[in-house]
This record gives C-alpha cells, structure tokens and sequence, in this order.
C-alpha cells in the first residue's frame, strides 16, 4: 500500500469542481510528484528498533488509534532516545494517557503527575541523567571553519548541506540529516545585546547543531531548569513550529504516522491545556519498540534521504511552486514548511 | 471575563509538579505577562461590523460550538470581504458545512460543491468578481524609496515598522498592520532564476503589501487560476504557516475565538482531507455579521494594537524568551511565531 504523499502537497482547490487549465506549455512537476517519482535507491528504510509504536485506545466509534515515532539517531539527544526504549521495554507507559492538548502548540502524554491525585508509577531504575549541554550536539567537525570556507558540503560521516532556498531567524544555518530538521551555529550565535545576564554555560553558542521543533517533532517534558526530563513524558508539536523551544528542551524523534490522532483531540480546558477532567484523557494501552514486536505487526516506514537528489528538488520545489495551482512562487521557505516525506512499505512474502 | 492570554505563552513545564526556581535576580516578564500588563489604551477595539460569527452544530456531547472571524481592513482584499458581509446577510452559509480538514494544513467550509451530489445552493447577486492582482495591495506610499532610506516608520495613516527580531523567506520584510500580519515587496521581489516564464502580470513585484497565512488566518478557496474565489467557501490555517500560498489565494480575516473547534476536528479521509462520508461534515448552523446580532449576542473582541509600545515589548519578549523556563533565549522569530494578542471584553451596563 502506498502512502498517498502527493496529498500532503496539496492545493486548496475545490477538487471536486475543478477543471485544471490545458497545459499549453510543459507543466512542472509538484513537490508531491518528484516525490512520487523518486527512485527506490533515494528511499531509506527506517530500523525498527528507531520505531516506537503507541497504541491509544480506540476512538468513540471503535477506530483503532496507532502513532508511530520515529527516534533521532546519534548525535542527538542519545541520553534520552535510550530513556524512551528503556520506558517501552519496562512498559512503564502502558496505562498513561494524554494529559495534554493546547491549540497551535503541544500534545503531551505520559503517567498523570502525582499532583493529579494519581500515585506515581515508578521509572524503570537505569535511566540516563542529562544535562542541558546535551540539548546540542558537537559535530564532529568545526562549523565555523567550514562556515568561513563558504559552507560548501560538510561531512559528518555524509556530506550536508545548508538549506540553499532561505535565511533562519533561530541559528546560523538550517539543514536535514538522517532525514531530520537541524539548526546550526557555526559561529557565536548570539544575538542577546542587552536583558539579564545569560547562563554562564551557553551550550547552543558556537560550533553547535541541535534539532529543530517542527510540526510533528517529538520532545521531552521537564521541569524547570537545571531539570531537562527523563523523557517519561513526551510531547509532540500539533501548530506552528515553537522553535524558541530549540536548545530549551530536549527534541528526541518525529511522528511518522498517525499524527492525526494527536493533534485533532480535543483541546484541554486548564492551565497549559491540561485536561482537568481526567475523564478526558484518552488512555495509551501499549508503547513498544517496533524491533520488540511480531514480525507481522512489526512497522515498516522509509524517508525520502534528505542526502538524495530527489530530495534537493523537491525542497526547490516547495520554495518555488510551479505546479498548476500557483501563480507567484515564493522564491523561498522556512525549514518547517518542507517537511521530509515518509512513507509505510510492505515487505515481499518470500517467493513474491 | 478575562480571556487568559498568559496561557497561550505557555511553557512544557509539568506544571503540577513544576516548584519554580527561587528568583534571587529580578525574573523578566513572560510575553503574556507584558500583554496582561499593557495599558487599557493599548487595546483597540473591534468593530462588529468586522467580526463574523459562525454556529456549527454541537458536538457529539452537546456542548455549543461559536467560532468568531475577524475581517481584514483596507486596503487588503476588501472586494472578497464586502462579499462575505453580503453571504452572511443572505444566510448564505446557513446549513453550509465544514467540508474538508486536512492535517498540518487547513480547514475548509462552505456549501458542498455540486460534485458531491448536492445541488447547489445559489450564491446572492452581486458578488465582486476579483482578480488576481487584488491579492496584494499597493500602499499608498512607495516602499521602495522607503526601504532605500532605511525603512524608518513608514506612514499609511499610521506608522508601520518591520519586524525587527527576524527576516523573512517570503518576502522582502514583515510587519503588523492593524492587528494583522503583513508582508511586502519594497524592491522587485523576485528570486526565481530559471524554471518556466511566469506570467506577464506578476501581482506581487515590487512596491506592494499582502496578508500572511499563519495559524488561524482566513482565506477563500478557489478553482484554478484566472478564479480567484467568490468566498462562499473558506478555510483556515491548521499547522504550520503555508506561506507558499500568500500571493496566490485571498486572505480575508483571522479567527479570535473559537479556533479549537476548527483545529481539533476529525482529519478526512479523502483527497485533500475532504470527508467522503457526508454524515461526517460537521453542520454550520448560521454565520452572522457581529453587528446584526441582537445586542446581547454581539461579540466584543479588542486586540493589543500592533503600533503600541507594548506590542513592540511582546514581540521582543517572544523573541527572547528570559521567562524562567527558558535557558536559551533564540535572538529571533518568524512572524507567525508572534501572534496578535486578543481577548474578549465584556460591556459595562450603565450605572455600573
């Protein structure tokens, strides 16, 4: 079965009644058809041990409700992606529930704080203790010397590339790795001239790259600083990207199916969208690592390598719609308004 | 009431168990803390003439469901608005429907498009038939010369200022106008290097202004181009800002209260995200114009004006989050990253 990405590049044409002008010169393509098209070889195959399944409970009319989370690979946030296998695999969110839901802003699950009136379920003993530092990474080259060389393609291990179709207002550069939104500073990036003194660690300063909170990218809960969360309690963005949250939480994965079935709950009533009726919070059954489950329902996701050429175009697509339905290409974008395609395969039975 | 608008700067604090650092420097306001703070004359009232209120049926457990809109002014896209004052007036949407939601992207109302085995409902005589250079507006000031002389406050009748925490991907510079996000082309905007000829009219080159689609604006669905949309159908944004479409489809509004109702609805399962089950269509009882409403039922909204000085400190405070959650104040934000502040009032009876 294929996912129907062409549909998340979508117009806002009344399909039912639209007759598409006669193509008198050669139509360009749209981002959702170079995805389309894009070769096998472009597509890489997401490891399920990377895959966390959360099954809700199923909805008022009995729909089963399954997210599918993808975790960031090395070298972010490792500390805490560890965490979240080692909660799976104790099953310590089975029986938690979306505490969470606050319109253009977050969804957040996890066990109801004791403050709920609920004695608390404890973590599994074992878990990494992070440290803000470790809201950044250091990439293993020097940012600003390859910055002052022009930002040609550096190499982590793979070549990258600084996104070439627009400027960030939140760090010195912006690109994708391993099919991840991620912002850099290769130089001081500081921009702070007057305001009460800043920490005397600044970890994001300089020579740092970090994820960036995306529609859809999926974060830890914490307390206030020095606490940066155990990633017990997740959340993930369902409204405009808050990137002042990046360096200020840690981001750990993305949603990469079913979405839907957190940013189109019923948003909480209380402080922060907190449900205050814990009627409302839909119950998690079961969180599991997809590598932990049965061969037949173990999921298999592949992303568009945001390393491949197919990529490139389809990001110079987005910043300049050619197809049919635009009139004036922007000319540019932001990182968060080109998300990386992905997509559920099937594996061949043998003999197929 | 007061609307709680510090909730909307909100924080992924796990609240209930969050005990907040002692504060031994001075702890800087929140951005909501600013807004709450500003004086009375900061806030500018809308007329009802200017706001739209849209009744959808309740939902499944009979809670009511009000959603209200408020209309762009001059000089952006004042032919689509006269059009809405004129369906609202016939009752046009009256037994209209929300017709297609489409995940991190809009949603979208209106008469069910004959297509779908309805007939249609006749729009009232006299609609403006627009273009599509009514997509942006020419100020009445040539922003060229002005950006030339280094974009000082700017005059059309007031004074305007660009965005001074950030730059923009989309357009030459960003700013508010009377309570609404806007971008403008002072110098020929035009990035596109190669791909096909673009039209011969570009709308948007140069010296011209145009509403941005963040979260919850408002615009018109249409057919292909030369349509431009009569605005019996509309949508509103849902997730991330598609600023791919500023430019090519009409913004006529945002929505001030009520937008849960539209963000949290069921995604479609059809193309685009419409419903192909009708029964799935959430009824739109009655959209009235604010001011035809009887008095006890007219809407009283008031926004922070965007030319006030406190406005100037909010945005900067969005921009450089020193509240106590944070650690890592970002130095910048995307427009659409600060939204206008607006809460509802409530008249004083007299001799009260």
């Amino acid at each position: 079965m294929k996912h129907t990405i062409t549909l998340a590049a979508a117009t806002l044409a009344l399909t039912f009644s639209a007759t598409a002008q006669e193509a008198e010169t050669p139509v360009a393509p749209s981002p959702g058809e170079i995805v389309d098209a894009a070769p096998y070889e472009d597509w890489v195959t997401i490891d399920p041990e990377d895959l966390v399944v959360m099954t809700l409970a199923p909805d008022a009319e009995g729909n089963a409700r399954k997210v599918v989370i993808q975790l960031i690979g090395a070298p972010f946030s490792q500390g805490w992606v560890e965490n979240i296998r080692t909660l799976a695999r104790a099953e310590y969110w089975d029986g938690s529930e979306v505490l969470r839901v606050q319109d253009n802003y977050v969804t957040q699950w996890g066990q109801p704080d004791p403050e709920m009136g609920v004695d608390p379920k404890p973590v599994p003993e074992g878990l990494n203790v992070m440290t803000e530092a470790d809201y950044v990474a250091i990439p293993p080259i020097d940012l600003q010397a390859a910055s002052l060389a022009g930002f040609g393609p550096l190499s982590h291990g793979r070549e990258i590339w600084t996104l070439p179709i627009g400027t960030d207002n939140y760090a010195d550069f912006v690109t994708y790795i391993d099919g991840f939104p991620i912002a850099g500073a290769s130089i001081s990036f500081e921009k702070i001239e007057d305001g009460p003194p800043l920490p005397d660690v600044i970890p994001g300063k300089g020579n740092r790259m970090w994820p960036v909170h995306c529609y859809g990218m999926v974060g830890v809960g914490r307390n206030y600083s020095p606490d940066t969360g155990d990633a017990s309690q997740l959340y993930t963005v369902i409204g405009h990207a808050p990137r002042h949250l990046d360096r200020n939480i840690a981001l750990v994965g993305r949603i990469v199916d079913g979405m839907e079935h957190l940013s189109s709950l019923p948003r909480g009533k209380g402080p922060l969208g907190f449900y205050e009726d814990p009627a409302k919070r839909v119950p998690i059954l079961s969180v599991r690592i997809g590598a932990d489950l049965p061969a037949s329902e173990q999921p298999h996701f592949e992303y568009l390598s945001t390393e491949s050429v197919s990529f490139a175009a389809y990001v110079e697509a987005r910043a300049n719609r050619r197809d049919p339905f635009f009139i004036m290409p922007a000319g540019g974008a932001d990182i968060c308004n080109i998300p990386v395609p992905v997509r559920p395969f099937e594996l061949m039975d043998e003999g197929e």
